[in-house]
């Protein structure tokens, strides 16, 4: 019963197969080179492709001989403005890491130096973040107590900074970048709001002048902490610190003394040799990833913006560099703050170089200022580090993923709800398994959908989307939605026998024409897998057992290859795999009136109507 | 410049989003009520949904009232076959799950009568299976000597059997039978060759008489332990082994005493207060996990040779129940072994009624007949086991997979390899993790295309699989592949742009019309989510930036809502989304040649080419 009388307008085509070695190579190159890095690089002599190796690896190389003096005069007031900024922000952050405070000034110069010159990034400000350093004090205080032993503390915290630098570079080279995609956005608000509720929580130490406070972050421990000293909180302070009072009266919190001098080397306080250091990598490769994720969205959004490119891999190298760097230098981990890159943006920087002048300036500050800040409040520090984190929580862009994408919302409240109520890793492996799970389920259970013909139109789409669409009598058609792989193999042969059933029924019931046919449309089926062509298989011979006729339209590339490779193609018949529904219908439709269905098939369909 | 003067021929439709209550409800059904199990109970009086129900949890209820004498004089031969075969498998694999071999009597008789009344399979055979014994073995045998303490050893298996079997109704009454699915064809083949392979490296401590043996199951450790005791090989087997003679050589090791009776109870065995619970809770979920995974699909084998059909949740909870009734009658793990289930098919077996002939066998030969085993030699077991298993290693399946699916092949070969020279467990990570990977990349590095026009029709296709499709001037046309996620959403921005890019410098080679429209085919856009809409909004300020149009073609009831919602439908403008590919290049084309590209337009794309 095949239609060889009937001409296919337009055959299906069956790519050859590429050699093993060829396919795995183009596969790979999608994978890790999707920005094709090597293009500039085709057909250029020797000595070329030096300079261009050393200005993808050193972008100053690339865009320093272009530099104007008028570019220069926008990068030093930018610059200036940042490292206004970048004193106090410095400060308050180390002391959110249990840090001495002048590390925070330390990071602000050496880091920036090294990004200058490794950066992609025209707009990126330099220095310590806010959640990363809450990270560090909530990861490593876990094992060793600050105020203890600060000496151990800040060799790991040195450490970690390390190992941070490390992974980010290792990222990078690798070409594993992607791997931060797997932060979504919604993660990553939700994930922010939750570390700047627990920054501000831990900021009623401050506030409430409290001495002793707990080490962890989670809500209920910190509520313990406050209410549990009820008798030792300051209540001037936690009065007068809603209003801009506070950090007058409070005044006796002094900072400590801040030491004259450029960084002092810390390579000796790398901590190799630590009973602690798993401790330290671990708190390197999460602070390294989110500071990366934050870093690479922030440089990513202003070069939108102003419409340049930035590699995420050649940048995952600037930022492993100028942590590695900082981690011999006495700097603690460094990223792209948001805050001081919009500060850096909007003041009107013109390339990296902003990012030299914030630098110098903040040598100066360190040669000859610091005794400055010997009076600086911890209330105001406090304050800073409140009105900073109270901008990080993002509730407008919460509801909008409420309007638009319910399992958005939910990723994103799950890794705000795991930080505040657990802690900072909870929030991420919720938010991330959450994440995880939405793109497994889309596979493992793909819509199904059936396909009516547009009037006027030879197009075919979803009944469900356009109700105008007009069933076809005798013709089921059905479109799959996601790859046919083993996760949805079994649900998909499940599904379709019970689309073939209830349409069945319904013909039964309004005595119409039985059926004959079913077309499966596998458009958007990018991708098949062994189980899935056994599923294939499955609903072929359960088709031929009701006396149907199993057609395929639009096979894709990969897809029909497979189908060719394991003979299914032979199986079902090449006259019934057609280039659009639209054919495969007219091929069903002309079948259907000029041979009637042959009595063998009637004979098959027969004995189902009884059971 | 929108095309207001061209009319649009068939308008895609934005469905009204349904109230989230009920969207929520679809998606639940659909993810765990995939079969629809409620459909016969609509429309029906209260007393016709109570047997209904009776009915459904147990099927027995169901074909009881329509069994013949017919049926029972196949179901009696077929149950004597499996009943011959289930008294020296039993012995074999209890030895093989280092437990007394009269467990494996018992093992035969309670649980094929628990399946018989709860199971939906007509062909599956019951009893213990040789992977989940060597399985038992190898993980309690690391915690317990089974040598050393053989109560307690017995004590764990019993307890992890229990487990098992709660693990596996959980999982059907909790209709989650779908994790299953996670375990892929490819998985089972090389978890099963590997599997296999170590099962009979463990009996060469049965061929070669040795005494001590390592309790590890690594290819490494077995060599090891076979290598150092040279001197105690016992050569006659070594030898003899390989021909039939073997067995006559041997004899004088014999399996012990078996004492008459039937199954005594073991409900004061279940070690709930064991420091050894949690392995038992792993051991039982592990073995559970797999004994389902391959019992469902032997049944589901079967059932598609006869054209019935299995409830994959029913024969869950089924085998669940059954090795909870197992635990507490001195019964360990038991399932659907393949060979069993193909000898009681072969046997012409009708129904579940077989399995209760074999327990009726066996029931009598613990009664009466147990004193003949004492005679059976220990290499008796060991070859029934290897034969067994040597059919268990299907390489042909291995070499199925490598010809059509490589990366099929690959998770094989991981589940092989792992379990041999690593574990179980490692072999089952491997296999899931690189299952689960595929998927991940599916979704992380969509493919997109160009498309081009297929001669003589309005089809759009990939000019890749279709090389004579044409390109149209002026526009370039893509496909994406995969729903747009986190994931991916990168990826694509960076893809779409480099397609751009090659495409513009493509045509400033050739001399060609330059671009002015891409169209965005997403037909196979099954999903999108808050990161993937900005993409799209970042790559239609790219587009606008170079003075080219972006257009839409077929975008899906979900993705449509959504791009609604998000407003990048006003952003974009209605007018250009379009049903089709064809439809959309029909109006790119109406507007290059009615009115020229505007000034504007031409002043936006004269700098880029000068950058």
């Amino acid at each position: 019963m095949g239609n060889a009388d009937y001409e296919c307008p337009h055959p299906v085509a069956i790519p050859a197969s590429k050699p093993l070695f060829k396919s795995l190579e183009s596969s790979l190159k999608e994978t890790f080179f999707p920005d094709d890095p090597f293009r500039p690089f085709k057909n250029q002599p020797l000595s070329k492709k030096v300079v261009l190796g050393l200005q993808y690896f050193v972008p100053i190389l690339e865009w320093a001989p272009r530099y104007t003096f008028e570019f220069f005069k926008s990068d030093l007031i930018a610059g200036i403005t940042i490292a206004s900024l970048a004193v106090p922000q410095g400060i308050s952050y180390a002391s959110l890491a249990n840090l001495p405070p002048i590390f925070g000034l330390y990071s602000s110069f050496v880091p920036p130096l090294v990004y200058a010159m490794l950066g992609s990034s025209r707009d990126l400000a330099v220095g310590t973040v806010a959640v990363a350093s809450l990270l560090i004090s909530s990861l490593l205080g876990k094992e060793v107590n600050p105020n203890e032993n600060p000496k151990l503390y800040l060799q790991l915290a040195l450490t970690a900074t390390f190992f941070a630098g490390l992974f980010q570079a290792s990222l990078g080279f690798l070409r594993l970048g992607f791997i931060v995609d797997f932060l979504s956005h919604a993660t990553i608000v939700g994930f922010m709001g939750g570390a700047a509720t627990v920054v501000c929580l831990q900021q009623l130490k401050g506030l409430l002048g409290l001495v002793n406070f707990t080490h962890e972050t989670d809500l209920s421990s910190v509520m313990r902490s406050v209410f549990s000293q009820t008798h030792q909180w300051r209540w001037e302070s936690g009065v007068l610190g809603c209003c801009f009072l506070f950090f007058l009266l409070l005044t006796k919190y002094f900072i400590g003394h801040l030491k004259k001098g450029l960084n002092p080397p810390s390579v000796s306080d790398l901590a190799f040799g630590s009973p602690y250091l798993m401790t330290a990598i671990k708190t390197g490769i999460i602070t390294g990833v989110i500071a990366l994720a934050e870093g690479v969205a922030v440089g990513r959004s202003f070069a939108i913006f102003k419409n340049y490119h930035i590699d995420g891999n050649k940048e995952m190298i600037a930022f492993g560099m100028m942590n590695i760097a900082g981690s011999c230098t006495s700097c603690y981990l460094t990223a792209g703050p948001f805050s001081r890159s919009a500060v850096n943006f909007n003041a009107g920087c013109k390339t990296a170089v902003s990012n030299i002048v914030m630098a110098t300036a903040v040598m100066i500050t360190l040669l000859f200022l610091t005794p400055l800040f010997f009076y600086t409040p911890l209330v105001v520090l406090s304050s800073i580090i409140m009105a900073a984190m109270l901008g990080l929580i993002d509730y407008e862009a919460a509801i909008h993923l409420w309007k638009i994408d319910k399992f958005d919302f939910l990723v994103c409240m799950g890794a705000y709800l795991g930080v505040v109520f657990g802690s900072v890793e909870i929030g991420l492996v919720i938010a991330v398994t959450l994440s995880l799970l939405r793109v497994l389920l889309f596979v493992a259970r793909p819509r199904t959908f059936i396909l009516g013909n547009i009037p006027n139109s030879k197009v075919f789409r979803s009944v469900d989307q356009y109700p105008t669409a007009n069933n076809v009598p005798g013709v089921l058609i059905l479109q799959i939605d996601a790859p046919i792989y083993f996760a949805n193999a079994n649900y998909l042969r499940e599904r379709i026998s019970r689309w073939i059933y209830e349409e069945e029924e319904k013909l039964k019931a309004s005595g119409e024409t039985s059926l004959h046919y079913i077309i499966l449309d596998i458009s958007a089926v990018g991708s098949i897998d062994t189980s899935g062509i056994s599923m294939l298989e499955e609903v072929k011979k359960n088709a031929d057992r009701k006396g149907l006729k199993l057609v395929l339209a639009n096979p894709r590339s990969e897809v029909i290859k497979k189908l060719d490779k394991s003979k299914f193609i032979e199986n079902i018949g090449q006259e019934w795999i057609y280039l659009t529904v639209g054919e495969a219908v007219a091929a069903c439709n002309f079948m259907l009136h000029s041979c009637k269905p042959n009595p063998a098939a009637a004979e098959l369909h027969a004995p189902e109507n009884n059971v």
